[in-house]
């Protein structure tokens, strides 16, 4: 779920996608950090150095990036309702990291040592439950019920997502519609919120608060798609660094679910001993690389990625052409780009 | 935290001078118990199975209760709002009580195997988030933004006062100060919180949410003091069953604060053997005991919960008599009355 891609040829195209729709919101963004940075403050001087410690780490804060987006996409003009949920999303996203590290347990996450191995399992939950209480305290003082009903609802279906993953965890066996259904949980729902509270703050009317919300969600189905592909390394031919996390946990991502179904007995067998038993032998990424690139597992996922993106596209139709709109279309590039 | 209280000759007189509260709220108490029910449902099956594991093993629920019985005494008349209020306190506690698992490692809770290790950490911190997120939701259908900045606020204070205990964890020199802040946190702001969203609901003037705030902070401090006795006993001279779980996980309450200052080097000694570095051997809690009642620790534990308790009634006088103020001075003597 994190925001940081490993490095490859496709990188800089993709960041070409992105760097307009990071233009136009730079200011916002700036009084977003500002935001981030003050409400993690406490007397309780742990409180401040776990949250810094993931927050300072970085990752491309593309949730808070949407609602700045959408809020002026819609024409947003009041004084600092976007800001505000837009920290608001990024402490969700941060909250529901920390509660993954101890969930996962994960001993690294963006690319630093995860704060439940220096903290401890207490502090990445405790933490957590900070940042929700001071994202939600945030949303009062916006003062949108409606707002506040999206963005609550959202930390219900996040959970619910994340515990349906633990029920399929493991499973060789998930269909790709089970597959579906967490990820529109766990990664998309908070996607939707994000881009569906901009229109929500500019009043306007049902039809473009519905448009933003999918949006948010395909190009937030998408996103996740392309991770998954990521994590092994992207569909280029060989594997790269940093990569097999999934693999490693035995996480059952859509490659995984295609390359299941299309594979012979024995390979089979292989995905349920390393990701079903956990036995993981020297050689097995690579050999998991081997039959997912058999099947065109990777190409495929990236293709199906392509349509989310093209959903995400068609939900912004009804929105006049504009530089903000262009450049919203152009972070479903981003998004599909990082695989190559 | 849990209400459940061990079996000593106190406690019949304790339940009578709660009874009359109950009593009052029943009506109510019985729709929050529908609520909680409903809002529990997930397509996820098990998010009500963990969830209604640790709801349906009971406990009091004090806090929904306080909720009501505030609503009531400030002459609440809307449709459901307390009831959403008070479902949305006891769903706050509850995922305190499981996100506490976690953190406490524990293996009980409420009388029952905990959460954690019927389903996992992970589960535990899961559907703790997912309770928090429809505690939210709730109160945004009751539509009462002052209502939802104080429990957003009391959500995060609740987090800092946990995460203050957990950096004064196992330190026998915390001054009775630093663990009056820490029960504040992590104890008496929901009840502050579940009684001050009553006047509120109600529309009532500032002076009557501040006192009913005042009472809930100050009957959450005594309740917990009281905790904190029972967990060595309470105040008769033998140990009963059930008792020193704090000590076992090297908790450093009140009694152990007062007789650690009191104390001789030995008896220093003792206490940083067994809580600090967690040696703990057989009989070492019957010399906790015996050192408790040398320094009238626990006594005097119940002394500091009386004066608390006069401030919780204190706090009531501005409002004029009548029976639901009698049951709530009566709840104050239920808490206190437990230590016996």
């Amino acid at each position: 779920m994190g925001v940081v891609v490993s490095i490859d040829k496709g990188r800089s195209d993709a960041e070409a996608s992105l760097s307009d729709l990071v233009a136009l919101v730079a200011d916002g963004m700036g009084r977003v950090n500002t935001t981030i940075l003050s409400r993690t403050g406490s007397d309780v001087a742990m409180i401040p150095e776990v949250a810094n410690h993931l927050i300072a780490s970085g990752g491309k804060r593309l949730r808070p990036v949407l609602t700045l987006a959408t809020a002026a996409l819609c024409g947003y003009s009041g004084p600092d309702g976007d800001v505000k949920l837009a920290a608001s999303v990024e402490f969700m996203h941060t909250a529901t990291l920390l509660h993954d590290d101890v969930v996962d347990e994960s001993d690294m996450r963006r690319g630093r040592v995860a704060a439940r191995i220096k903290w401890g399992n207490e502090a990445s939950v405790l933490v957590g439950d900070f940042l929700l209480g001071q994202a939600f305290r945030m949303m009062v003082e916006v003062g949108s019920l409606r707002a506040l009903d999206i963005l609550s609802a959202a930390a219900t279906v996040i959970a619910e997502g994340e515990v349906m993953q633990l029920t399929a965890a493991k499973n060789t066996e998930t269909s790709e519609d089970e597959y579906l259904a967490v990820i529109r949980g766990k990664t998309a729902e908070l996607f939707a919120a994000a881009c569906e509270v901009g229109p929500v703050l500019a009043e306007r009317p049902r039809a473009e608060q519905a448009a933003c919300r999918s949006y948010g969600m395909n190009l937030g189905i998408a996103f996740q798609l392309i991770d998954d592909v990521l994590d092994y390394g992207g569909t280029s031919a060989a594997l790269g660094k940093n990569v097999g996390d999934d693999f490693r946990e035995g996480k059952i991502t859509l490659p995984i679910v295609l390359a299941f179904r299309r594979g012979s007995e024995e390979e089979r067998a292989f995905w349920r001993r390393t990701l079903q038993a956990g036995e993981v032998a020297d050689g097995d990424l690579e050999t998991a690389h081997t039959i997912l690139r058999r099947h065109r597992a990777l190409e495929d996922t990236v293709e199906r990625a392509r349509h989310y993106g093209a959903m995400a596209r068609d939900a912004l139709a009804l929105f006049p052409n504009g530089p903000m709109k262009a450049a919203l279309l152009g972070a479903v590039d981003f998004c599909i780009a990082r695989a190559h």
